[in-house]
């Protein structure tokens, strides 16, 4: 196989920032990106952001860390400024706010030339199989404690 | 072609209902529905309300009204309370909650056995095909401003 | 809640017909439905046949038949032949061609007013949830052998 | 913005390899990749290939090249061998068979280190905006018949 250096995008500084590119599947007739597709655009950015920090989602779901245990979004805030369009070449930029055993926030934005398209805050919770609430592993939470941003929120 | 007297869905009060099926492209390996195939079911609903209420995509988008128009989701405030699984039937309930020619706003509600999964509180604003803020030609605002409802918010 | 009829289609002779309504998500930016999403449709046709055929995915996964089991294509030989756009009302027809407690062979078609817009054959097999080849439980077969299709194939 | 140097994979002797992460978006709750979004993959694998020859849906459809035009799948043969499963890397490996100005035959695989998960042979067509068959400017026929494959099939 190949080898794709950048196919989880990249830590910069305490933020992280994954390419997307836009393909049919994304837009809808209206001639643009679909709003919803944006969420898969945004999950792809805090899965490769987790990814870089050393968390995986195949290990907690396996239960490599102890029992077997998974991320869910709570809530979201979504803002959507402007649109996108086929063949773009987008970037989405995530930070981690805040980190407890429990619960994750992150402020995340969709850019296109720095541009912001979409900004997102996320609230995500730890879970168990059957959906009961669940805490990480105090390793991994380890990890991801290095990593909260000490911004406001991203640029733009 | 058969007939399918419910496939918009209906009109109940000032509230519109929509019964939606999980199907396998709805889940993901967690084992519920992947949370952005909520706002699919959430779409659906606004389209099948604004269907009943006489307001159709396609005559829109092709200027039946005057210059082509669409709706764009500018906000959205998202809650995912619980988690559906395969097979289950859900129902989307809408109602609208202001109207303007440039916005409309609306108060949205995924629930399963009238219990609520998923609430998301929407922005919408009109726009013509290259993003451009346009307004509802009068007739069909009439046809909105008819059925703005008077409650507070959805039930539950 | 609300009771919905139609939801899974109806079986008429030895086809089923599900309806299905195209809406923004669906569709991409060259103004019609995207070509993979009527495998969406196509899936959706398939499990509600089941379903009325009294086979249920989340029975046969959760055990309710004996050790977990799922459905897995296997193989799609798919023709595209006219396109759907938004709001259109879509039927998905399927029969069921063979019935094995390996192997289910289907045929199946999306029309528009009566005219074929899909073709598609597929075959699906009987997993285990680690993937392996696994057969039906005979009451779960002898439901689905009294539905396989005379017919040589779809209409149209 | 960043330089993504991979984005849009790699043009490799007479075939084409692009990348693909599998996200949560990809799976479905039997644990593996929806068998439906394969196409989505196979698919950024032939706008990637056409990219990477100088061939852009925007400036098709913009019309930059003459009248607008776009693809459109006209048929597919599919084959599913293996299952994907959450955070794999997989590549799509796309090869042009034959190349005329009406159509173009495709021969695809989805492979995972190195073992085909899925088979596809793709015929696209040449379309305008309301579904008329169309042809290929020359310049564009002419780069892609550089890239014609001269092999029989994909590796493995």
């Amino acid at each position: 196989m190949t080898d794709w250096p950048d196919l989880a995008g990249r830590l910069v500084g305490d933020s992280h920032r994954l390419a997307v590119r836009v393909y049919y599947e994304d837009t809808d007739f209206s001639g643009v990106v679909y709003h919803a597709n944006y969420l898969r655009y945004l999950e792809r950015g805090r899965s490769d952001f987790l990814r870089l920090c050393g968390v995986h989602h195949n290990e907690l779901a396996d239960g490599s860390h102890g029992a077997a245990i998974a991320f869910a979004v709570r809530a979201m805030n979504l803002e959507f400024k402007a649109p996108a369009r086929i063949d773009d070449v987008l970037e989405v930029e995530t930070r981690l706010v805040r980190a407890t055993a429990a619960r994750l926030t992150l402020s995340q934005v969709v850019l296109k030339r720095e541009q912001p398209l979409v900004r997102a805050e996320v609230e995500a919770v730890v879970i168990s199989p059957d959906g009961r609430p669940r805490r990480l592993p105090k390793p991994v939470l380890a990890l991801l404690l290095e990593r909260v941003s000490r911004d406001e929120g991203p640029a733009g």
